[in-house]
């Protein structure tokens, strides 16, 4: 089973826990709608690869590690999109949550994802219990306060921000949990892989502004033209694409370098590069030289 | 220190983990708004007493499994406050949260309580760490899908739903975790303590219908009315007034009965009464039986 299967086989054991004949349908519904089929899983994906690298000892864990870290995500998103926030009507090329089922489901959904994470965390932990608490610390901090997601979205709140502290905390701190999470899940010590989900995060955030600028809709799978729009910090706002795009091309690159030497790091190397062509293709590169020419 | 100032300390210790110069200051400020000065704080208050009925030998951990438990409730609360739910403008007498600091923040707040409520009990199992797993267990399992509180407020959002469905999901779950929760914070059994918690919720949910009736905006901290207005399930509405407070007298009486024997059994029993006085004063009844007639 590959690491794609096994992220994909973890979420669905994670919302059937919350399935019953007996609960409001409606719910399980909107919840399955915002996790599948869901985007490239990269964050769950690097937590297993990690995991993998040091010495995958509790491949259960890993995979609930994985899963929690996953759902955090799918929440973020959904309450990102809610009308009060981005108020996006279409996510991944179809509806939003909110678009699909009501605000009110919406908000329920990001709830009852952020408490499935943490419950998953604790169903995965039975085998090694006493790596659970520093998972649950460690993938905690990555959406609460002061440097989480939910912080980071509140930056969108405060009439200033640094652009770095705002993106660390909406993007990179969950890339960094996924890194560290994968380490611990295997017993290992987190520190050595926080810099690679940094690095990392601080890419995606970084491709993640390009893209707004540079996509359609239909590549996006959602409205693009969003950060100016809602006025909102943005890498390829504060600096121009090319600038951007320059950046992009140095925290990956930072990323490759952070990964720490073991048996596992040619295969992470390679998952950091093609997940960095698939974000930002060489292509638009020459595209914008031709647009700044 | 009793255990309103247990509480107490708790709660603040939980809030300033989340505090940080560099954070976005207004999330903070929502968050400590949510929770203080706050409300009766019964849920703790029990979850504590039955830690200390079960020999309380870790009272670090029963600390933190009644801050944890309240942080969910107050984050209920925030959520259920918004204007595509109650829209409530007021909450224990002053501006809910949205209404002080906007519908993004009082989202936000909501996620990073429930967020800052796992990591407060992982960081309180430090000296009992084998209990960690099922405590987070016990709680997500009361607030999350299929049976707790984000299943319950999911009741809200569906053409029909069973009143005992929707009670016990919404309030019940929470309340049968705090008597749960007391138990595995001192690590006994949790399943005797489960009827307690099951019929003082009962109670709880029925007395709020009552209030929502009886009361007016002064007396409740909160807007009146609002069952009716948002044609929600009601035991006031769906059995009339005197039948409901005999119903919330009964599960009162059924609370006291389901104590297990035990050094704390009197504190427990004395606890119940108190609050059912609070909740419902025997006065209220005099005056119906007075409207009836």
């Amino acid at each position: 089973m590959n690491a794609h299967q096994r992220i994909q086989r973890a979420l669905e054991a994670a919302i059937a826990r919350g399935d019953a004949p007996d609960a409001p349908p409606r719910l399980g519904q909107a919840i399955r709608h915002s996790v599948f089929p869901g985007g490239a899983r990269i964050r769950p994906q690097l937590c297993i690869a990690v995991s993998m690298a040091c010495g995958g000892d509790d491949p259960g864990l890993a995979d609930a590690a994985a899963a929690s870290i996953e759902l955090l995500h799918c929440a973020s998103l959904v309450h990102d999109d809610l009308p009060c926030f981005d108020d996006a009507a279409t996510r991944r090329g179809v509806p939003s949550v909110h678009a699909a089922f009501g605000e009110r489901l919406a908000v329920l959904a990001g709830d009852a994802l952020i408490v499935a994470a943490f419950e998953t965390l604790a169903a995965g932990a039975i085998r090694s219990p006493a790596r659970l608490g520093q998972l649950v610390a460690t993938i905690a901090a990555a959406v609460g306060r002061p440097y989480g997601i939910s912080a980071g979205q509140a930056w969108e709140c405060e009439p200033r921000c640094v652009l770095s502290d705002y993106h660390r905390a909406k993007t990179g701190a969950l890339f960094a949990a996924a890194t560290m999470a994968g380490a611990q899940s295997a017993g290992a010590d987190a520190r050595p892989w926080r810099a690679l989900g940094e690095s990392l995060g601080e890419a995606y955030q970084a491709a993640d502004d390009i893209r707004d600028v540079v996509c359609d809709p239909e590549t996006l799978g959602k409205p693009v033209g969003q950060d100016v729009a809602l006025d909102r910090p943005s890498i390829a706002r504060e600096y121009g694409l090319h600038e951007a795009v320059r950046r992009f091309d140095r925290m990956v690159a930072d990323a490759s370098a952070a990964i720490p030497e073991c048996a596992g790091a040619p295969y992470l190397r390679a998952l950091v590069k093609s997940e960095a062509t698939r974000l930002v293709p060489a292509s638009w590169c020459t595209d914008m030289d031709r647009i700044a020419a």
